[in-house]
Parts: C-alpha cells; sequence; structure tokens
C-alpha cells in the first residue's frame, strides 16, 4: 500500500510575526492522519508574492497533496488566488456561486458590496470549488504537475466548515486516486482522567494485538490523557464490527477512570450521570475558588442539576456560609478531612442538593508548610447518604495546575461516585 | 539598513500528525521580531533523517539565520545532533559541561545514568553550546554555508530557559555581524479591555507619527486587545526616553480601558486596586457560575483582598443565600438591574467585603426572548456608599464568549470603580 505524501502551506505575516499560533497546520495534519494520509512536511511563509509561488511549487514536486490556509481575505495582501493561477497559468475569475452567497448576505446585512469583497469570491479559472458554509471566500482545486492543491482561507472557522461540508470526501478521493487501496476507518477517542499516560498505556498492553488493521494512540491533554482506537478496513462495516470488539475490553480495562468519548467533557459526563439520576449538586469551594461551578455551568442546560454553592475562601466563609464549626477549624486546619466534610456537608444541607462536593488546598507557591505541603488538596463529598468520602491528594506543579488537578478531581469523585449509586451502568 | 531573515524550522512526527500544536515556532518567532529579525520561513518536518537535512541545508541556503526545535532528546528517534553534525562534516560529541550537569541531577536524585541519556548531552564537535537552565539537552551552533544554525530542544520551558539564559544576546550579535547596523529596542505592551481593536487604533491614531523610530502594533488575545510599541534607536537610553514620552500620551488616550503591561492580568490589576486601597471583594455569580472567583484566586496571594461569594446559579439561591426579594425577581425577572442590584447589596452585606459584584445573564444557548435575548448581562457593583452601579451588556456569539466577556466585564466594572474611589491615580 503506497503511502501519500501530503504537504501543508499557511500563509500569512501575522504567522511569521508569532503574533498567531498556526492552530490550522496541526488541526488539518490530524485531519488528514486520520484519512490515511502522511503529512511530511508543514510549511508557512508570508504574504509576498515570490516566497508563495516557491512554496507552493515545491509543496508540489515533493508530495502528493498540497493543501494551503490564508491570503483568501478582501485586501491587496491577500494573494493565493493570484499567486496559484500564474502558477497554472491561467487568470482569476469570479465564483458565480459565492458571489450570489455574498449577495444574499450583504443585502440581509444592508451592507453594500465594495469591489474589495469582489476579490474574496474569486477563484483560479478552471478550479473545482468548495463552498465555504460559514464565510465567503470558497476553497478551491487545482492541479500543478499532476499534483491536487487544496485552498482555504485562514479563519478555522471557514477551514473547518469547507472540511465538514465534503472536502473530508473528496480527500479520500485523492488518496485513492493515487494508488492507496480503498480504506476505510472506524475510530473513537476515549478521555480518561485520573490516569497517566503511563498507566494508560500499561492498562492497554497488547488490546490491539489481535485485531486486524487496528492500533492505539496516547496524547495528553492536560490534565486527560487520550486514547485513540484507530480500525482500517476496505470494508466500513468491518472496520466498525472490530472497533465493536475493542471498545468492550478497552472499558473494562480502563473501568471508571474512562468518562467519556470524542468531544465530550468531565463536567458533560457529571451532568448525565445527575440527570439521570434525577439529582442535583452544589459545589463549596475553597482553593479552587469557583473553577467547579465555572466549569459545570460552561455546560448548556446546567441548570437541570446545578444550583450554585459557596466560594468559601476565608476561613470565617467556612463557618458563616457552611456552617463548617470553628473548632474543626481550629483542630484541624481549613486543608483537611475534617473540614471538607463539614463544608460539603453544610453545603448540601443549606442549599438542599442530593450531593455537594467540597475543595480546600495549598494551590500554592506559599502556604505549605512541612506536613501541608503546596500541592495538598482535600477533596469531600456528601450525598443522599451522609458523607460520601474524603480523599486527600498531592500534587507537584504550579498554582494554576494544582487548581485544575483539584477542580478535576472533585468533578471525578462526583462521577464516580453518582454512578455507583445509580446501579454502575456502563458509560 | 539591511534586513536579516531568519527560518524556524521544528522537528516531530508529534508536530506533522497534528498531535501538538507548534507554539516553539510562534515563540521563537516573536522573539527575533522584537530583534529586528524577520521570519520569513517557518518549516515543520518528520524525525527522518533525509527530510531533516534538506531542511536544515534548504534554510542555510535561502536565510542569514535559522533556529531549529526538537530532535535533541535521548531516544534514538532524536536525530538533530547526528543530521547537523554530518552537514558540518563534524562527528557529534560529548558536551562535558552538560553532563556534568545531568549527573549531578541524576544523583541528586537518586537516578542511574543510561546510554540513552548520553545521547541528549552531545553536540556536533566544535559547537558552540548554550547551556540549558531547566533540561538536560543544551542549544548549540553551527555554521552551514556561512549562516549560523542554531538549535534548541523542543519542550517549550527549556527553549524558554535558553534564550533567557543569553540566546537572546547572540541572536542581537548575529544580526550586527550580518551588517545590520546596532539596534537597540526599547518596547512595552499595554493590555486593554473593553475597546475592539478598531477603536484602540484609532484612539492612538497618529500617537507614533512625531517619534523616531517608533511603531504601533495590535494583537486581540480574546477578550483582550494588545498594543505593543516599540521604539528603537542604536542607543538605548533614548529609546527607552523616546518609549517614556509615548507612554503618557498613550495612557491619557486610553484612559481607564488600559488596565496593565505586558504580562499583567485583569484579576491581578484588581488584585493591586484592593490592596492599595486595604479593600476586599466577594463575588456573586449567576451565569458566570464561579468564574469571576476563579478568576480571582488564579492570582496568588488573593486571599488578601479576596473573601469569596456565592454562586447563585438557581433563583433559590440567589433568595437564600443572596436574599434578594421574590418580588424583584418575579416582577424584574433573574437578569435585570433590579435583581443585580439586589445581589451585590445581598453579597456585600452578608460576606462584610467592602465591595461586591454581582453578574446575571443569559449565556445561551437556550433561554433567550424578544426582550431579553441570549447574550443579555447585567452586572451590579455594591460598595461603601451602597450600590456604586448597575450596567447591562449585550454580547454577540456563543456560552464560552458571552460568559468570559461577562466575567471580565465585571472584574473591569470593579478595577475602575475602585481606582476612581482611591483617588483615581494612574496605572
Amino acid at each position: 500500500m503506497p503511502v501519500v505524501f501530503a504537504e501543508i502551506v499557511t500563509i500569512g505575516d501575522e504567522l511569521c510575526r508569532g503574533e498567531i499560533v498556526d492552530t490550522n497546520a496541526a488541526w488539518l495534519a490530524e485531519r488528514l492522519w486520520d484519512l490515511d494520509i502522511t503529512v511530511s512536511w508543514m510549511t508557512s511563509c508570508r504574504d509576498e508574492q515570490p516566497d508563495m509561488a516557491d512554496a507552493f511549487a515545491r509543496a508540489a514536486r515533493r508530495c502528493d497533496l498540497v493543501l494551503t490556509s490564508g491570503g483568501l481575505g478582501p485586501t491587496v495582501d491577500d494573494l493565493t488566488v493570484d499567486v496559484i493561477a500564474e502558477l497554472v497559468d491561467t487568470a482569476p475569475e469570479v465564483d458565480q456561486a459565492s458571489l450570489d452567497f455574498m449577495r444574499a448576505r450583504f443585502e440581509k446585512a444592508g451592507f453594500e458590496l465594495t469591489p474589495n469583497n469582489m476579490r474574496q469570491v474569486r477563484v483560479p479559472g478552471g478550479a473545482r470549488v468548495f463552498d465555504n458554509p460559514v464565510g465567503l471566500a470558497p476553497g478551491f482545486e487545482v492541479t500543478v504537475a499532476d499534483t491536487p492543491i487544496i485552498c482555504l482561507p485562514g479563519p478555522p472557522r471557514e477551514l473547518r466548515g469547507i472540511m465538514a461540508a465534503g472536502l473530508g470526501d473528496r480527500l479520500i478521493e485523492l488518496r485513492e486516486a493515487r494508488g492507496e487501496a480503498a480504506v476505510r476507518m472506524a475510530k473513537r477517542i476515549y478521555r480518561v482522567f485520573g490516569m497517566g499516560e503511563s498507566h494508560v498505556a500499561t492498562a492497554l498492553d497488547g488490546l490491539c494485538d489481535q485485531v486486524e488493521g487496528a492500533s492505539l494512540h496516547f496524547q495528553v491533554k492536560f490534565p486527560e490523557t487520550l486514547v485513540k482506537v484507530v480500525v482500517r478496513d476496505p470494508d466500513q462495516a468491518h472496520a466498525d464490527e472490530r472497533l465493536g470488539a475493542i471498545d468492550g475490553e478497552l472499558r473494562a480495562r480502563l473501568r471508571d477512570k474512562m468518562y467519556g468519548t470524542d468531544d465530550d467533557s468531565l463536567a458533560r459526563a457529571v451532568g448525565r450521570a445527575l440527570s439521570a439520576a434525577g439529582q442535583t449538586v452544589a459545589v463549596a469551594e475553597s482553593c479552587t475558588g469557583g473553577m467547579i461551578g465555572s466549569l459545570l455551568t460552561d455546560v448548556a442546560g446546567s441548570s437541570a442539576y446545578f444550583l450554585g454553592g459557596v466560594i468559601a475562601y476565608a476561613n470565617a466563609e467556612k463557618e458563616r456560609a457552611l456552617g463548617v464549626d470553628a473548632a474543626i477549624l481550629e483542630e484541624h486546619g481549613a486543608v483537611s478531612a475534617e473540614t471538607v466534610a463539614a463544608m460539603a456537608a453544610g453545603c448540601r444541607e443549606r442549599l438542599g442538593s442530593d450531593w455537594a462536593i467540597a475543595v480546600s488546598g495549598i494551590a500554592g507557591p506559599d502556604g505549605g508548610t512541612e506536613v501541608k505541603p503546596v500541592g495538598t488538596v482535600w477533596v469531600g463529598l456528601a450525598g443522599p447518604d451522609g458523607i460520601e468520602s474524603t480523599r486527600r491528594f498531592m500534587w507537584p506543579g504550579d498554582r494554576e495546575r494544582v487548581r485544575r488537578l483539584a477542580a478535576f478531581a472533585a468533578l471525578g469523585m462526583l462521577l464516580r461516585t453518582v454512578d455507583r449509586a445509580g446501579g454502575g451502568e456502563p458509560r
């Protein structure tokens, strides 16, 4: 099976001045990898005609497929259409469908078309056009030295919109035209929290050994670990089937450390578990300062199960708003099992929620002691049966890292407990 | 003054698979721009010997200076030292100082040196070495076809550490050796919230026109706008002086929309203002769900002025925890001037803080009405003299965007009010 090599060329002065980080190149590379196309080069250059022409021509010579982003805007700096047109010895022309779309949008908004705008709906004559469902400049494809060059706009939303609207299928077509046997792919990303990459890798050791065309890939997206399972087969149904077979074994091995798949989030998983149980939660936050509430309310519709909470940063607030006994704080300190238990119990009782999670810790850089060094965090969980659990964590790292781990750990404890209480159904 | 052109080459399979976004290239490009070196190309390739050799040689041919990152780790995939050594026709050799440093670190940690580790402290024979203050692999510099190539490790912390430890000075030396007249630079970044890029640009129109060697640059870092002022002069003192002269006029024009400089944050500026006034704050959050508290407590030492707050997501909590009158909620709704005023007043009174900020809004995607569409947010501020202000905002955009803008707007209102109450001293 010959490998299809691709180059990604991203254009823009703002890239070369470091004003923006090139997320388009990484995003496209990941999509191409998923389509069994190997990105061997990624190149960025400024909005300079000779450099762009040089980059496009070299990419076409050394790779089987070229994707570009940028240089399709309305200003005179936007040169991609002109440079590509010259490379394929044609002239830029207006794409009628894109012009109509732009006209309709401008009319609706009451804007006037300026000559500048006309620049945005041009493509090199004879190019294959990819409609832009979320912007004005269409994508297009030409062939240079037998190599397809596909040009996309720079705004990430538009580039992604064009990919979703059918470019993905075209890329498979191009890959197969290059002699790569038809390969279909089933894939799923499993999201893991509370287990480091090396432990996840150990737990999944050998998982894919007996499965034809299957491979495992790991990626750390702090504070989570992502496991990507890919199964390739000429037949989509066979690929899907083998992925399904791996799925059960993978879930069994990762158990409750795996909380969701693909674009899921831990807060959404918590929301689903609470909704399924018809229950509510409230939070009592000290060192996280509101981060757990913020994560929970990132999810649309969270008012169905999240009531609110108390940010008890000062000890006086732990007493006043949560009813923590001054003697507990005095005897055990604010960062202790006793305190987070009292915080959680007080929070649950006062807000009238089914569950309450409480967090208190030393995020640093100051405030650590020999017994309770920076990075010490206690999490407490109260539920319908009283205090469910208290747990001490110790994390290395800076303030931001410790706080983020604390917020995720609290959500993780809540999720597992609600799931178990609800009968422990698999996710 | 001849322009010095540079290429940045970043190495790694993980880049070409899109598993990580290339922040090193952008970071280096920004540093080089600051040093008056123009990045004209950025190239990434896989950990493949022929591709790497090709990339390095081409970069040396077409640019005056090359910086690379990656490929300096301990595994057999890490090939940068070998490829560069071959290019300059020398052999890799162990750098004694780096070896001693690694030995000392390993001994302290009780680790044993493995042959793999020795790979990391090699450099091409005859190379100039840059010590790595935060990692094991040193950076180094060789010359290929009269072009300096400077190789740095891939971990961002290490790359930045080497730059801070003296590579910056070396780059100025190299720039000047290339015939660029000695140029020194004074620069400052001004951080603006609550004013869009185009308004900032208009407000600063002509600011630098009469100032020799001065230029203005804008960058959007949502939800903020950054203004970078750069003044170039052969003499550092002259550059500093002219930057100082611009500084006053710039602050006067941006007034209280400019909250800080360089690496500052809005939450830190709030903390400084409160600390200076010897005052405290508490928060009452509905749609932001704890985000304001989370931003405030991101700052080390925030316990000096932040007491805590109430996440009043459910209306019942607005009544119970903040004492908002049910009649107010009934009559005006949860998203109203009356409700946020009552939330702020109740929060301030119950927590005993000098200031309290309250936020209630419709972050979407659901919950909007014709009168109060998605994106409507009310912010209320209570202080020593009672309710200071309530203000309605209307933002387009998704849930995440609206919530983030709401949290920043609340902090911005607080900062300006505390500053004014404290005598309005310039920041």
